[in-house]
C-alpha cells in the first residue's frame, strides 16, 4: 500500500458536506468513488477537518492508501478525470510516509469566513459568502476577535452535536479585514469545535453592528453557555483554508493568506 | 417621467446575455418585469454595454424612465426584491437628467477576464473563470498587452456578428497582472467591439503559452484580419466592471480596480 496525500478544493453548495452520508452526497464519497473508479479498490479517505453541509474547502488536505502502483501525479489527474462534474478537484497528489495522517499528524488548521456587507443581494457569490445589510464596524469586530486568543471553553461557541473530549481549544490566531464591501474574518487553531468558527462570526458580526460590545462578546465566550451564543453564521461563507503538517510547514504556508499575513 | 440611473450585477451563467432575447432568460428582461411589477408601467433598460451569454456584470450602468412618483432608494430596494431569485441585483439606483443615457452618455468602459492558470478543473469559480492547465507567462502577457494601446483597427478582435459602425477603436490602458494561479487582464477603453476583449485575451493567452511571440501578437492586429485570431476566451472569465460618465468619474472610479492603479 502506498499512502498519498491530497490537497482538495470543494464548491460545498452540492454537498451534505465532507463526510459520507446516507441521505445525500458528501466530497468524501465522491474522492472515494472516483479512487475506487481509478484503482479497483475499496478507499477511504482521511481530511483534514469534517466540513459541514455548504461549507466549501480551498485547500483540504486528505491522505488515502492505494495498492496499485500508480505515481502520485497520475494518481491527481485521473481523480480529477473522474471527479467531473463534481465541483470537486484536486489541487495536489504527493506520496508521504505511512504515518502521515491528515487529521492526526495535523498541527494547525486555517478558516477564512466571507461576509458581503451590502445591502444588495448576491449574485455571483450566492453561497459563497454571508450577505449582511447592516453597516460593520469591522474594526469593532476584530477587536473583538482578539478576545479569543489563547486558550479558553469554547463552550458558548460549539454546537450541540459536537463530538470533541473538551470544550477547551485554543486559538492562535485571528483578525478581521475589510476590503470595500468585503469583510473577512481569517482564524487559525490547532483544531476546531463543531460550529466554532460559525459561531464565533456570527457573533461577531452583532459586534460589528453594534448589538454587542466587545465586553458583551468577551462575557458570552467566558459564560461557557451555549445559550449565551447570540447568533450562528450561515455555512455559506465560511471556506477551510489550509492545513498544516510537520515538515511541510513552509511549504504549505505559502499559499495560506492567514499564515502568509502573521509569519 | 423621472430617469433613474442603476449600477447592476450579475452572474451571467444563466443567462442568454444582457439583451432581451425570443428564445431564453436575459438580463435585460429580468429587470424590465421587475420594474414592471414594481410600477405597472411597461419599462425599456438601456445599459452600458450589451454582455454575450455567459459574460458577468459587477457594475454594469443603466437607465429607465418611471412614470409612478417613487424615490430612487426605495425603487432599488423593490427591484432587488422583485428579482430575486434571479442572479441580478441593484447595487445603486440614483435620479439622474433627463438627458442621461447609460450608453451614449458612457465615456469608458472597463472589463476584467479572469484566468485560473493551473491544471485542476474549477470548483467554486466554475462558469466564472478561463482554466488554463499550461504555465502562462503573464509578463510576456503584459508585454504584448501593451501592443493594442491606441487607436487601431481592430478587425483581428472583431466578430463577425458585431455591428459596429468601424472597427477602428481605442485601447486606453491595458494590464495582465498575476497573482498566484490567477492571472488577471484588466482593460479600459470608450467602447468595444462584439467579442473583442475576449478575442484579445484569447490571443494574449496563446503568448502567455509560448505560442506566440509578442510579435505575432503585433502582426495578428495589424493584419485587421479576423482570419487571423489565434483563439477566442471563452464568455466564463470576463467581467463587465464598470462604466464611466461625465461628472461621476472620480466617484465611480473609486470602486473600480482599474481605475484606481492607472488613476
Amino acid at each position: 500500500m502506498t499512502r498519498f496525500a491530497l490537497t482538495v478544493e470543494f464548491d460545498g453548495r452540492p454537498f451534505m458536506g465532507w463526510q459520507r452520508q446516507a441521505h445525500g452526497p458528501s466530497v468524501q464519497q465522491a474522492i472515494e468513488e472516483a479512487a475506487q473508479a481509478v484503482t479497483g479498490e475499496t478507499v477511504v479517505v482521511h481530511c483534514a477537518g469534517r466540513t459541514d453541509a455548504g461549507v466549501h474547502g480551498l485547500g483540504m488536505r486528505a491522505h488515502l492508501d492505494i495498492a496499485k502502483p500508480i505515481a502520485a501525479f497520475r494518481l491527481g489527474e485521473a481523480l480529477n478525470a473522474r471527479l467531473r462534474p463534481a465541483p470537486v478537484a484536486i489541487l495536489d497528489c504527493v506520496e508521504v510516509d505511512d504515518n502521515f495522517h491528515a487529521r492526526f499528524s495535523c498541527l494547525a488548521r486555517a478558516y477564512e469566513y466571507r461576509i458581503v456587507n451590502r445591502r444588495a443581494p448576491l449574485t455571483v457569490e450566492k453561497g459563497l459568502a454571508w450577505q449582511i445589510p447592516q453597516p460593520l464596524d469591522a474594526a469593532a469586530m476584530h477587536e473583538a476577535a482578539q478576545v479569543l486568543l489563547g486558550v479558553h471553553d469554547f463552550t458558548t461557541f460549539r454546537s450541540a452535536h459536537c463530538q470533541s473530549a473538551s470544550p477547551v481549544k485554543s486559538i492562535d490566531w485571528i483578525e478581521v479585514v475589510r476590503d470595500g464591501d468585503r469583510v473577512a474574518a481569517r482564524v487559525e487553531a490547532r483544531s476546531f469545535l463543531h460550529h466554532q468558527v460559525r459561531s464565533m462570526v456570527g457573533c461577531l458580526a452583532l459586534v460589528g453592528m453594534g448589538r454587542w460590545s466587545v465586553a458583551d462578546f468577551a462575557d458570552a465566550l467566558h459564560a461557557a453557555d451555549r445559550g449565551r451564543l447570540g447568533l450562528n453564521a450561515p455555512p455559506d461563507g465560511l471556506f477551510f483554508v489550509t492545513a498544516l503538517y510537520e515538515g511541510d510547514r513552509l511549504k504549505r504556508a505559502a499559499s495560506s493568506t492567514c499564515v502568509d499575513q502573521r509569519n
